[in-house]
């Protein structure tokens, strides 16, 4: 794993824009994910405050100031990697395993933030980290399905992912849809030998498996893609955006936080703000992704759907606070768990905007995928 | 649903084998499942039975005089396909569930053959049709994703399916790839959300989750189908062909009656003879497929994993009396259940060779898979 100073100071934009505004809270509500009833301030009326005073200020919480995010999420890194090296060996049939190791192995330091999100909710109350780890790993098996299927000439027709040859590049399309095919039952059937029987309850493993049916099928994961494909005939409007940047990169986050919930032992209602935060911090990541790529002249000119592309670079800096807004939001009901509970969760969301350090992905490879 | 008399009249195909040898029950043995050990008799020594009191005496056990398989097929087609109409409506996103309709509900008198013996061995111990139910149609949604992918240009290229376009021929390959991809999951979830919790316990929906799961897998169709792509390479030998026939037509019927005999509350050794009677009848199934084919000209040319192909009628001949009979002798300890509860499972058996009436596919489609 590589550990960088960022490439960009995404504050930098920020600060650009701030200083344009008054400081105020803002106005993007969790309607943005009701495309339907999107409505954006005629003018922008938020800033990203300088210092950390005055973000207590603005968001009431911050992760614990002795909390060190990045060897907390490199550990789990450590400990995903390798169960997700043993989950898929080469074996009979070695090119399909070879595929799908392709997938889910072959990018040095990669994020795993679908599995660290799962691990960091499930933690929060109190289960062992042994409890998440199956359904962390069946996580990132999903997200490199997806993204396999999504990379293949039929649909997205991406020869390269994560800074290296996408899985049909290296293996063919015929393997890489085989390989799609294979990771997602391998997941499921990951979750429901490996989650050690005596820290989860049956019915918990069957609502996690649902969770990620649902985040994968033809209401998630599998419409964004649709929407991709559809944005691509014209280009996108507001809603459209929303929603395709929703369904790409909000529905996993979404699930993985909800998943860690589950599995903890989270209440109806606690599942529900694990999943609304776990939406904002997935969409923010990749709005925050959309600026900096713009500022650094790395954006994908194909790419119709950035936000930035149809919102603008202050609107879209508008999206990401409120997104950054509605996940610390989304935590509060949690702060009677006390602050080092808390603080893990708080902090991936500072890091989607800062990114005060790199995590994973190469330095050449700026368009990462949370 | 349409009931024709069959095409061709199998019977008559083995008879005349049969007038060229002795009667004698056959050789072919289990380890037909593992090719490395594979053996077959230098000379053909079976015959099919002409009359059912011969077929008595050989197998040791008659299906019940008074069951009609057909009515019970055609009432639990009536079932299955009306559950799996409701379960995928036609909502948005309207053309993926459009692709995926077409690809589960399409052709007019589908076999159901999946989900149908996965009830069938549910109620052989006792457990209520609706504790079965959502399995099976689960298992019917798994069965048509895995036939689109198989379909597309990149793996078998094929235009048609069950006498109709294939998946990618009416909606496109990339949807036929999300349909797919939509589909696996949705079965997970209607298992999950549709089982009644009274009858069915959380432990038995993860254990046929995971059955599903390791049918579909690496290990299972999609080792299938990754095995008829190298055979394009080279024509397979008899060790391949075996393997191929097994993972493309013995997994899902091993999957399907072993998912019943869980859903119903069968002990280990249980549904162990379950899987080793549905693997068997699913490559019945197939190999008399082949034979058929090759008798009335409608065998695939293309198609170089044909049991004819590389066997010879004769060979397919005694493998399919050998199956037949694997298939009877796993039945036998569940004998002391009593005739009529057996008799489903029985019947199948013959049905596979006799094809005594048409179920479902039209008269223009004889490659139909069961």
């Amino acid at each position: 794993m590589s550990l960088h100073p960022p490439l960009l100071n995404p504050c930098a934009l920020f600060q650009r824009s701030s200083s344009k505004q008054p400081k105020t809270t803002m106005a993007f509500s969790l309607t943005l994910f009701n495309p339907r009833h999107l409505s954006f301030p005629k003018t922008p009326t938020f800033s990203i405050p300088k210092h950390p005073t005055q973000r207590t200020q603005t968001l009431r919480c911050l992760p614990s100031s002795s909390f060190d995010l990045q060897t907390y999420w490199s550990d789990l890194i450590t400990l995903i990697d390798a169960e997700l090296a043993a989950a898929i060996p080469l074996r009979y049939p070695e090119p399909i395993y070879a595929a799908m190791r392709h997938a889910v192995l072959a990018a040095p330091g990669a994020k795993r933030a679908a599995p660290v999100m799962c691990v960091a909710s499930c933690e929060l109350f109190l289960a062992p980290r042994a409890a998440a780890l199956p359904t962390a790993c069946a996580l990132e098996m999903a997200h490199a399905a997806s993204l396999v299927h999504n990379d293949i000439p039929y649909i997205d027709d991406d020869p390269r992912r994560r800074g290296r040859p996408s899985t049909h590049s290296a293996f063919g399309t015929d393997l890489a849809i085989l390989a799609g095919d294979a990771l997602f039952p391998l997941g499921f059937r990951h979750i429901i030998h490996r989650t050690p029987p005596e820290l989860v309850p049956p019915e918990r493993l069957l609502r996690v498996v649902s969770e990620i049916a649902r985040s994968v099928g033809a209401g998630g994961m599998a419409l964004g893609q649709f929407l991709n494909l559809e944005e691509r005939a014209a280009p996108p409007g507001e809603e459209l955006v929303v929603l395709i940047q929703e369904k790409k990169f909000g529905e996993m986050a979404e699930c993985s936080a909800a998943c860690g919930g589950v599995i903890g032992g989270a209440d109806d209602g606690e599942i529900e703000m694990l999943r609304r935060y776990g939406r904002a911090v997935g969409v923010l990541y990749q709005v925050v992704d959309d600026i900096l790529m713009q500022g650094n002249g790395s954006a994908n000119a194909r790419d119709n759907a950035s936000y930035v592309k149809v919102f603008g670079v202050e609107r879209a800096m508008e999206i990401a606070e409120g997104l950054r807004k509605t996940a610390k939001e989304a935590l509060r009901g949690f702060e009677k768990y006390g602050e080092e509970r808390v603080a893990p969760l708080y902090s991936f969301v500072d890091y989607a905007v800062e990114r005060r350090f790199e995590v994973g992905a190469s330095a050449s490879d700026a368009n990462v995928v949370i």
